[in-house]
């Protein structure tokens, strides 16, 4: 554990070397110095060597820039003459998307590619149909009529149930569940432990204050291009669908709930949850922590600070808060308790402010 | 993508239609209308088809019911007249629990029946016992000594640990752990990722600054006609042990610390918490991300809002709450602020008060 | 469910008694009473019975001494004549770190020792190490160039992914994953369910609001002697690693986002969540369900209280809080209506001290 923390490197897979001009050749942009530079790494400008390649995506760390050892460094246009007077610069409109290529291009190169077909020791029944070149990891399990799609990806110990559908290229990672008539598009990535289509939380209440269980007769339905985290739970819907739209990305141990509906292009940090029938628009932003109450509609483009609660429908974009700010213990809890006579201090307020003739506070 | 949110379904199972008739001889009620009528789905009012039953379980949405176009709907004695008035019409003292019994009837006669025995990829202690007609799915892995009531169900990868102990009619979805020697009763429903009986979270400081683990000695006891959702954990107990009582209703994401007590009937929505020790009562309701302190005591039918934080006994039932209200994240920003100030303005009120001449407020 | 809430068991491994001479010839500590008397169980001092051993570590509670009916009760010096009074006494100067290791010797006593080698049903990549006395369980699968180190325990159903190294006697539950490239030292515990390893969240902003992933390149790297809890995610590092030091201890249900770094010794309690590189000192503590924000430094011996926001880099040792406090849902309702208009309130105290004549509050 004698690490240094800021240390970075292209994990263990040990690539080999490439230069420069190969990057170029891969992802374009204009490449200023020499070609057959070769570069073993990827890093974050503080921390990088000269056999790494860095990007500044940020012109407020202009001033990191000068002062890096990077080989390389991906920048914008602007800053071309700062990059070239330090050494080699590879110049894009978008260094953040450029490095975001990078990373999969590197992946890519790295990884060893998943085999296809089905390993030995997985359960898949006769029924299930696989796609061309789509893979079945050791010991998982397939359902009958699930389908998995072309290049599609069950990792080792996943579980898909009856009738599900994986799209094209949609990969599950280690020890996924995806239940029964659940579908994902193509290209979603699902993370271990995901649990896609447990049942919805439903209970109709009886005389002698037990519950009766709703049985949750809807299922998951998940667009293209969704990433769904570690852990992370999607509830079915008790009559219809839960629905997760094109695009969505969600982090580790999210839940939701059943027949919530994320529109397209929105964004979940860990440990977020929605719950039940709530309605969240097109390119929204949930911060980590943050909880969604139920039966609610949050419009387009709305961000949520993290750790917040959100009670109320939201009909404006916008960005909305709701966490207590911390202090230290002590201080906390002299505010504490005078925030719970809040309402009274406000009435000795206006008290004060009728004994002092001002009466311009609406009742 | 193209699916419309409120649409409603049967899931992918495609049953047959059934006949009104055949619903009420199974379900009982007062059948208006022609018990010839089919019905293919169950779907909320608003969605409802010609071919759907629906229900009004809330008389507040009653100027909905004459807008609906669905085939019949489940009302109560005192809607009978304006549910006729529309179409055929089942009328029932408890809608929404007629409704509840319809969905768990439509479930059991469109999924299918879990198959008894042992599927031949299981690894099935040799001295574990399992009940008529329980059965075990593929890949799971059940130890020496368990015990696995009839009826029961263990499913696809699931792991029970030795000597532990299902109930008949229990049933553990795929990728479930059920630690050794923990146990639930009858009729049991826990979900894909549950995971119970792992060490509690015990640790006795050193002098050093380290910690030694306090081997975690009890178990998890569950009782009958408990659900308990995906990826929800409950540890085993220090000494004694972690109970669970009959009827309770755990939501997804949930953390039960060790030696937890949660009383006969309570329910937990997702990713709420409770600390280690606490002992929570009969019929109580925790929100959503609520999370209670250790150590605590909190008496029947206490409930808790979504979010809360529960970090003081509560003697008294009704219904606490305690999450910062969202606000828009400039006048968050500003208020938080200030609130980090409320002692002192708490002061400055009784200063001004004093100079007032006004007194009435106890030291 | 007829069982008392407060019983206390040696779980259902019925070990064989232990007699007073036998602990104290293992554990050490003065020994005041006969040798021979026969322990069948540890139990707190409230529930203890003459069969059970049971410890008083907080001096506050001397006043249960005189009333339990252990067998034998462990206490520091001061206690020595409380104690001896009523009855056997173990005399030691921590009581709780020598009950903490008397569960350990215990558990060591009465549970199965894990059989080492690898389990037929277990898929193993023939490049794997395999250290003496490994055990690989039932339907685990590790992958090429894994190494699990001496006596280590991959239990069953976990899932190794290529090139991840377990240390010496380091133990993995059920149903662990443990990603590429990813290590862990020597002694951890890894509790079922919980992902390390899984990618970071991290994406690129597109012109067309849409995400492009970035590839998590780097690893997760854990010291020695770490705790891991059920259902945990400890995210891979995007450039470098996730660093988890020595001595970590980490709850249930905690989610640990890319290039975290947390510091030796440090624990988190339940449902705790850092974001993005933060990084977080040592000797710290993290209340449940508390939330820290990405790109922070937290110092050494910082302690974050239960359920609280971290939104500011902490410089200095100490405890810091910031949750809502509970109150009646009646009077939070008006608090937190008034909360809204916490910072219109502080200028109507300003306006009414200008009018007093009173403006010592700095603008």
């Amino acid at each position: 554990m004698r690490r240094p923390g800021g240390a970075v490197h292209v994990s263990a897979e040990s690539p080999e070397a490439v230069s420069l001009g190969e990057i170029a050749a891969a992802l374009g942009g204009e490449l200023i110095g020499t070609p057959s530079l070769r570069i073993t790494r990827i890093a974050p400008l503080e921390a990088a060597t000269p056999d790494a390649i860095s990007f500044l995506a940020n012109p407020r760390y202009r001033q990191q820039l000068a002062g890096s050892a990077a080989g390389c460094v991906i920048v914008a246009p602007a800053l071309r003459d700062d990059a070239a007077a330090r050494g080699a610069a590879l110049v894009t409109p978008d260094p953040y998307l450029y490095f975001a290529r990078l990373t999969q291009w590197w992946a890519a190169r790295t990884r060893p590619v998943v085999a296809a077909g089905v390993h030995p020791s997985a359960v898949v029944d006769a029924s299930a149909r696989l796609g061309t070149g789509a893979s079945v990891g050791p010991l998982a399990v397939v359902e009958a009529g699930a389908s998995i799609g072309d290049g599609a990806v069950v990792g080792a110990q996943c579980f898909v149930g009856r009738n599900a559908r994986l799209g094209a290229g949609t990969r599950l990672h280690p020890r996924v569940t995806l239940g029964f008539d659940c579908t994902i598009g193509a290209r979603g990535i699902v993370h271990s432990g995901a649990v896609i289509g447990a049942d919805g939380f439903g209970f109709a209440p009886t005389k002698d204050q037990g519950y009766v269980k709703i049985e949750q007769l809807g299922a998951v339905r998940i667009g293209d291009d969704v990433e769904i985290g570690a852990n992370t739970c999607i509830d079915r819907g008790a009559l219809g669908d839960t629905v997760i739209e094109d695009g969505v990305k969600l982090d580790n141990l999210i839940q939701i709930a059943h027949n919530v509906h994320i529109g397209r292009g929105s964004a979940m940090a860990g440990c977020s949850a929605v719950a039940g029938s709530t309605r969240i628009g097109a390119r929204c932003t949930i911060g980590g922590g943050a909880g969604i109450l139920g039966h609610l509609t949050i419009a387009d483009d709305v961000h949520i600070s993290a750790q917040s609660t959100v009670s109320r429908s939201i009909a404006q974009p916008g960005t909305y808060t709701g966490f207590f700010p911390l202090d230290d213990n002590r201080n906390w809890e002299k505010n504490a308790v005078t925030l719970r006579q809040l309402h009274a201090l406000r009435e000795r307020i206006r008290a004060l402010e009728r004994r002092a003739g001002k009466t311009d506070e609406p009742a």
